[in-house]
């Protein structure tokens, strides 16, 4: 038996989405600070968090537990939002950018029966997710992760990554988005925060 | 190790995306007719197709080969859209429809690098495709399945059933999407088409 995985990779270079693996246990270069169960069930306590990706990314065997999601395609921004975006959102890995977050996110079964044009409006034209975002650019560097269509327990990860001075930001940053009409749809999330190991 | 693969359903009751495997073998309920390579390379030939789904389907061990896709939240189509299908679109596994195509297809880099209003544009303003489909409602029961984001060597497995007299007017309805703008970002489409076996 062969599964088609990567059968289309072989004949043409089309840039698939990208697997990334994020192993919790005594290895890694993120240090976990605290994990708080926002709502719903939280994570189990990690000392450290690997971050494994790249075309041949397996997740650790010897990891307490592992978080996947894969890089994938823009789910709302249109065109001009991405132009906006693209010119302030710094790349991940800066150097005084020793601190991250990983906030694993889930919505509940009303969000994903909506149709695309009202999840859409909720999303931005009444939550300002975008919007909002933009004010911490560039201080807070970000990249999502979908894991919805994987049978995860999650539907997105979402990774941030900003200086010391910039907590106190992020913090707003989150604490702005918590209120939204978007995020009551959000039924699980929990916030790892993280400081980046020397060496 | 555990992942949180089935971690989210043991706590609430949130529906996840199931998975659907289509299992090329000596089994199964669809005796396949014919495999055209549409574009790209196609598929080893197979007697029979298996579908296996449900939350605890898992693949065939003795399939041929396995593709697999799983049934997703809508992600072009507007909830008035919507409610035009809802209101026409028959449901699978009508006793009449004995004929079927399973067709999987694939979307060259240009298309995913794309902001979401340009591929919704591309999709309905310009290609027409949900309201060329509904020209072929009710004859033509039709699924879904997203296998992008799983690393599969397609984006989806388009899967259509439907009498045999109306085969002709589901050709005609194939080549009207060949032709339009959508189509010239597909760099891999297989078109199998199958018979189900009596019993």
């Amino acid at each position: 038996m062969f599964f088609y995985q990567n059968a289309g990779r072989k004949w043409d270079e089309r840039v698939s989405p990208l697997t990334t693996y994020f192993c919790a246990g005594a290895v890694g270069a993120w240090r976990v600070d605290r994990i708080e169960a926002v709502r719903g069930p939280g994570l189990p306590a990690a000392e450290r968090i690997d971050i494994i990706d790249g075309a041949e990314a397996v997740a650790r065997k010897d990891a307490r537990w592992v978080l996947c999601g894969v890089r994938s395609h823009l789910r709302y921004t249109t065109a001009e939002e991405n132009v906006a975006l693209s010119r302030l959102q710094p790349e991940l890995g800066r150097q005084a950018a020793s601190k991250a977050a990983l906030i694993p996110i889930r919505k509940n079964g009303a969000w994903w029966a909506l149709a695309q044009d009202e999840r859409r409006a909720i999303f931005e034209e009444n939550s300002h997710h975008i919007r909002i975002g933009l004010d911490y650019l560039p201080a807070v560097a970000r990249r999502l992760y979908h894991c919805r269509d994987l049978g995860e327990g999650f539907d997105f990860l979402t990774w941030f990554e900003y200086a010391p001075e910039h907590a106190p930001a992020f913090d707003r940053l989150v604490n702005a988005l918590r209120v939204t009409p978007e995020w009551s749809f959000v039924d699980r999330e929990i916030d790892l925060r993280l400081t980046r190991l020397a060496g």
